[in-house]
């Protein structure tokens, strides 16, 4: 996997990430276990446990992106914590909305400790990926830069609440169309990888177009990432993602390969307008997918939005091993299996 | 009432509120709507209101703090709309939290749209609020200044939900003392007018004693402002405080009044032990409250923080209009009845 390749970026990342939980009160103990919870740090007694870390991308893709542009990458690791404890917040508040029992094979927050205390975890997270940008100044950022770095921060979550708005009132819509899906996603998933090479590069140069260029490349990063999400959820392996298989069939997700088909078939669409669906309607959906093409049609615009990406990265002219390492993680995120 | 002197204050704030809402793409409409009706602009059909808003007590003190340390509270402004906005935020997510299903003798923003939704609007609020924060720099306020100000409201933030924590978690114990009750209201209620008399001076003068100072009495102003709420939960009118009567003591909260008579009677620790009270044991708990001399107990602890808050802002040796006002916001959030 293309990401074995960065132990010293994985080590300063958790090292990072494990600092804003250095000191607590014994009474608040249990509070920040359920955040260590999520984060795969202690098991749900809190016992230190071995379960094995996300893929940690948006923050390798943060100090990659500084290292590309020219930058140290030490100095953009609390920003890379920032984005990973980020992710997580919204994970831990997307499964309570979603109903999710179960993320990385492992009971959600919400279904071990209710929902009330989950919400408020999900906060607290919130409050402490904010926290961690303000140790960029440890590390000689400037200040200008730091009200900068939480500008991009902040119009990022606002972004993301934007997309999970859309993504939910999509549910209750008939008609969804690829542009409406696209600028969803946009919100939802692109637009946090925009902002971790977004940042990556801001913290390494003060070149404009560089810095929108970046912020572009992780923007289609995050597109196609989502793409290959929406057709893993349908056809990749149970074991693999960590999902039931089929579970975006029956949950009736409205994502791309499924919206593409809805387009061109009654049926489909009569089989979507149902409360709830049954093993039989679930496999006439499969069969409906497979003749109407649609997971090559995701295919090939996850393919078109690989080339945008990579072109992106290009038209900066910018060429080091940092940069040949965006290049492959682009090609990865297209073609992997979970 | 004496907020009614802050006219001018009240309408920048609430400009710079609205400016956070200024344009929305179509779609997005319902979403801002629902942010826009917790806070009183709209109704649910999104059309406007003319809901009385609240007292907006946070960012008046952080007003009145900037101009007593001898600051312009114009430049402020930005941090007023933050503090209010955060507040704001937090009442949706413990609306969602307690199961409340009014606030302000309306419904609540979950019990109208579900908690998937909810839950997504009181995160966009937190991000709407630090955006708002970002604009100090429109008000010449300098980047060192602002950073220090995002840790302000990030560590209050994080207090907030250990506070939220701790409350959530005295529902299941039988023992609480208080001193932990003391520790809960300090980081659930305190820390964030706290924070906005910090900000307040802060943006005014560069003096850490005065700072501090200011810091201080915001945190004991907290205090008591809570304990006298604990009271209105109990004995306040309902149509005054938009409660329904007795309903903190039929839901068991474990208020000041209510855990000191828990200590001194086991009768009371029986009722409380079970699952639910009827009306005939809600009448044996107000009749022993009042035999317990509860009431008394809880407004000498508040008298105890008003002088504690008034010394502290004395020991500054600031003397002018502005500091004469924060003074009497202290006794009227004592002497208040709702």
């Amino acid at each position: 996997m293309v990401f074995d390749k960065f132990d010293g970026y994985l080590a300063a990342i958790e090292t990072e990430m494990r600092r804003s939980f250095a000191v607590s009160a014994k009474e608040l103990a249990p509070y920040y276990g359920m955040i260590s919870y999520h984060l795969g740090w202690v098991d749900q007694s809190f016992c230190p446990s071995e379960q094995r870390p996300g893929k940690r991308l948006r923050p390798v893709l943060c100090l990659l992106s500084c290292e590309a542009c020219g930058g140290d990458w030490g100095q953009a690791v609390p920003a890379a914590a920032t984005l990973e404890l980020l992710h997580n917040f919204s994970l831990i508040h997307d499964d309570i909305e979603d109903g999710s029992p179960q993320r990385r094979h492992r009971p959600t927050v919400w279904s071990l400790w209710g929902e009330a205390q989950a919400i408020n975890v999900g906060d607290g997270l919130f409050a402490i990926s904010r926290l961690a940008l303000q140790r960029l100044s440890e590390r000689g950022v400037s200040p200008e830069k730091i009200v900068r770095a939480f500008r991009y921060v902040d119009e990022t979550c606002l972004q993301l609440t934007e997309g999970q708005y859309l993504d939910l009132a999509f549910e209750e819509q008939e008609r969804v169309t690829v542009d409406m899906y696209t600028e969803m996603i946009g919100k939802k998933t692109a637009a946090l990888m925009a902002c971790s090479t977004q940042l990556g590069a801001l913290l390494a140069t003060d070149d404009e177009f560089v810095i929108d260029s970046y912020r572009s490349f992780g923007y289609q990063l995050g597109l196609l990432f989502q793409i290959v999400d929406d057709m893993l959820g349908i056809w990749g392996s149970s074991e693999a993602t960590g999902k039931g298989v089929g579970e975006d069939i029956i949950s009736k997700k409205k994502s791309l390969p499924v919206l593409y088909a809805l387009q061109q078939s009654d049926e489909l669409r009569d089989i979507y307008r149902q409360e709830s669906m049954d093993a039989e309607q679930q496999q006439i959906v499969m069969e409906r997918l497979e003749s109407l093409s649609a997971r090559q049609y995701a295919e090939e615009m996850a393919a078109r939005y690989l080339e945008l990406a990579l072109d992106t990265l290009e038209n900066t002219r910018i060429q080091n091993q940092a940069h040949e390492n965006l290049r492959k993680i682009a090609h990865f995120l297209v073609e992997r299996q979970h």
